[in-house]
């Protein structure tokens, strides 16, 4: 083989190696990953006359700032805002719920115990909904 | 450029080119979605003393029963099993909840008004709970 030719081989198959390493890339863990068998805490603030929640202070400060406490115990998080209940002449029961899907309730309760004060002092920054809190287990 | 050089460029293009296909699949509906903005249809069957709820039922006859009528709004379906009150000394919230994240809120609506009454005639065969039903938005 001449010079160019080795040159060109080599350049070709590194760019073969960079497309099977980007194939490879762990995916987004905000937008999709498979759930089945990871425990979910769903923080859940109920509807009520007179109660009030800021979606915006919500996702940019506070789902953040415990998100960072649970380290890779945490698989993904999600936030929903509550538009109606799905049973008509029924009131909307939750204004919003956040989750955090983690590998390990064990490890989630350690890492949250140390920074209990800290995340309940933040509720009052964007709601006056005391919340309810679900474990659960993702069946399917 | 001599023949020899000019049949491995095509090779290997065509190669780098294969690498990229594989990395646009796709993804698995059933277990790893984005979900941002879809519609969540989530029924909850609150827990309380002396009621049942038979999770083998639910997830092998009545859930899939419910997605059946569906179609292709449905993005995907979830089940989950409550475990606990996430707060200390508060009974469990829900003893399971499904949900069924959809593209269009009207879309469902008008496919199960039709099939409401088996859908409530199937209740007994896997509880005595009345269940809640919140309809929210996916935000994160």
């Amino acid at each position: 083989m001449n010079f160019k030719l080795i040159t060109l081989l080599v350049v070709l198959t590194a760019s073969v190696a960079a497309f099977g390493q980007e194939k490879h890339k762990p995916k987004d863990h905000n937008s999709a990953v498979a759930e089945k068998g990871l425990i979910k805490i769903s923080v859940m603030y109920p509807f009520a006359e007179g109660k009030t929640f800021n979606m915006e202070y919500y996702e940019t400060k506070h789902m953040p700032m415990v998100a960072g406490y649970l380290g890779s115990n945490l698989v993904k998080y999600t936030i929903e805002k509550g538009i109606a209940s799905g049973i008509p002449n029924q009131p909307l029961p939750y204004m919003a719920i956040g989750t955090f899907y983690v590998k390990n309730l064990e490890e989630y309760q350690a890492a949250v115990a140390p920074n209990r004060d800290a995340i309940r002092a933040d509720f009052a920054n964007y709601t006056n909904i005391a919340p309810i809190i679900l474990v659960s287990e993702v069946v399917k």
